[in-house]
């Protein structure tokens, strides 16, 4: 038998048994009135995690595909664009729009840096671009960035905002119309605990408007053509039905006990696995900070090899953590607790790596940091 | 209770149970060990039902999305394009290559014909062009066009061909690379018993020579990157990694009878309808032919609305059939025979259409087209 793995991964993340079910129910045709049903409750949940009152895009693809949607129907080649980065996702939106044929002004930080709202009010002001891509949550970093200052800046400066919302929407609060997000995108397969498959882009009026001057050559992604299908009750292409199933039974879970409880777990999930790791006399990477509630990154200590660590939790306790990439490979992991995660994951998981790292001749004290995680958990949902 | 469905349909397809069930197993991380076996599995299962010794790539997309990765990837701007069509989805090829910018040059037949070797081998020396886009099923039609000699065309010719399989992958036959096909696209959920939410490119290695000169924008669809993450055992952006375990499973049972008992059940699912619809007194619109094993579509008798007996097929007897595109919306409907499809689901349906027929007055026999059917595919079967 293959041992089943908890992913505590800031995506794919593990889903709820009933999300499972739902996914297993008889396929749907996407022309059927009973597809219709489902994806008119699946865009009224959307609504409700985005904060918005904008129709949701829906796209058979992964957050990368949503994503390259902004930049297709945002933009013309050679049109002049400022990007912000502050790790592996930012730098990725950046090659994607220079691959698109974009003009690309980077605002570029060190991985972990925090964007500041004067760099962006600057370099808005240098450049005179007029579209910003921002990350939310940056997923190899585990920063959160803080949004809202960031959207008053374009908005003052007239330019369009495009967020990369993938791993943040749902876990840390993300007002998309009260800050005036232009473009906010997600994946299905994060804090809204569903299978991925599925991504998604709510549009704002201003963006819908420059759509119409945009040239970047575009189908698969066309807004307008998947707006005109949504108005019937389905989507432009044959949608992956059985995961927009999944995804309503999913945001029913979530919306259940409301995103302020979602916020406040998740809050309390990144306080547990700080508390936890610091006991256990590790470094963090990610901040310590409440902000920081989609992912705790931490450094091993000096030779030990956190990809043979990871492994080791694999093979011997059924937990998938992430890694680090580019140079953090040999020493960054990353926990994810985002979605269908308890605090008493966090402490199994916490507990699991003191023993691979006794395993591997450092000394910490195996089972100190599972309590101190639960009590830290429990103090922060008290609160 | 909603009344369950059955989907007589050219996509999405019912799909076995057993396929439902994989796909909700607990999900897999995309970049983890198990998921790499999985996908080395899927890999080994794609390559025989395309007939390649190819890598297959594979996008979460439909199947509109992995056709769009063959333009990109094959073409520069305003580039010399020949597109041939005879229905609905080889005139979205044309629209999709125009959208992207390419000179595309239709050799357009009416709905319903079947392209001819000598018109494909003219166009090609009036025009010049270089590439050819093909449709193997027009799924809008019925009709399945002989593939292999018009391949042998653009082989003459130098062309590279890019094939819309979608509907007729695993249906009939199709021999990628004995037949020389440049191109093969198809999606997870027809004749390949998947939910919807995968696309399959099969590439060969002219193509891959023409990629690195082809300077259309692209990034989420690049091959290159494609090919090279999935030689680490995953693919470039977060799949449907759900979706993936159930591809295995439903591959294993098409695989497990072989692809020629595949290839012989659904010619004679095709015989069986043909006879039943014969049988009933409807009119044929798809071909009366052996090849055409995809769907059958009929037209209504005069008076009598295509979408108001396709509603009361669902309603009253939980069978979902296709309705016709354009101006055959009301008159034709289109029983889809692809997957897992039995002759007493056809037998059924047939029975279904002809009770509905009578409600609304028209002279038909309650009962005649089903044994005639499964005589029709017991016969077939046999031969």
């Amino acid at each position: 038998m293959t041992r089943p793995q908890k992913l505590l991964t800031p995506g794919p993340t593990s889903v709820p048994p009933a999300v499972l079910a739902a996914l297993a129910e008889p396929v749907l045709h996407h022309r059927s009135p009973d597809f219709a049903e489902v994806f008119a409750l699946a865009q009224e949940r959307l609504r409700e995690v985005f904060r918005t009152e904008r129709e949701v895009l829906v796209f058979t693809a992964s957050g990368t595909g949503a994503f390259e949607s902004a930049l297709v129907n945002l933009l013309s080649p050679g049109e002049r664009l400022l990007a912000v980065s502050h790790g592996e996702f930012g730098e990725r939106w950046q090659k994607m729009a220079v691959a698109l044929g974009c003009d690309v002004v980077p605002l570029r930080y060190d991985w972990g840096a925090t964007p500041a709202p004067d760099d962006l009010r600057a370099a808005l002001t240098d450049t005179g671009a007029r579209t910003v891509l921002l990350v939310h949550s940056e997923t190899s970093t585990g920063v959160v960035s803080d949004l809202e200052p960031l959207l008053s800046v374009c908005d003052e400066a007239r330019a369009l905002s495009i967020v990369d919302a993938v791993s943040s929407l749902g876990a840390v609060p993300l007002e998309t119309d009260a800050w005036g997000a232009d473009v906010v995108v997600t994946g299905s397969q994060k804090a809204l605990m569903t299978p991925p498959g599925l991504s998604f882009a709510a549009v704002s009026e201003l963006a819908w408007e420059k759509t119409g001057r945009a040239t970047l050559p575009r189908f698969y992604w066309d807004w307008e053509r998947q707006r005109r299908a949504q108005a019937s009750g389905s989507t432009a292409f044959t949608p992956a039905t059985s995961t927009v199933v999944a995804l309503v039974e999913a945001l029913g879970i979530v919306l259940a006990d409301g995103l302020e409880a979602a916020f406040a777990r998740h809050r309390a999930l990144g306080r547990a696995c700080r508390a936890g790791v610091k006991a256990t006399g590790l470094e963090l990477y990610s901040p310590d900070s409440d902000d920081a509630a989609v992912l705790t990154g931490a450094l091993t200590p000096k030779g030990v090899d956190a990809v043979a660590l990871r492994l080791a939790l694999r093979d011997r306790h059924g937990i998938t953590i992430a890694g680090g990439h580019g140079d953090l490979v040999p020493r960054l992991f990353r926990i994810g607790h985002i979605g269908y995660v308890t605090s008493d994951d966090i402490a199994e998981a916490l507990t699991a790596i003191e023993t691979e790292l006794e395993r591997v001749g450092v000394e910490v004290e195996v089972g100190r940091a599972a309590p101190i995680a639960l009590e830290a958990y429990g103090d922060a949902i008290a609160a």
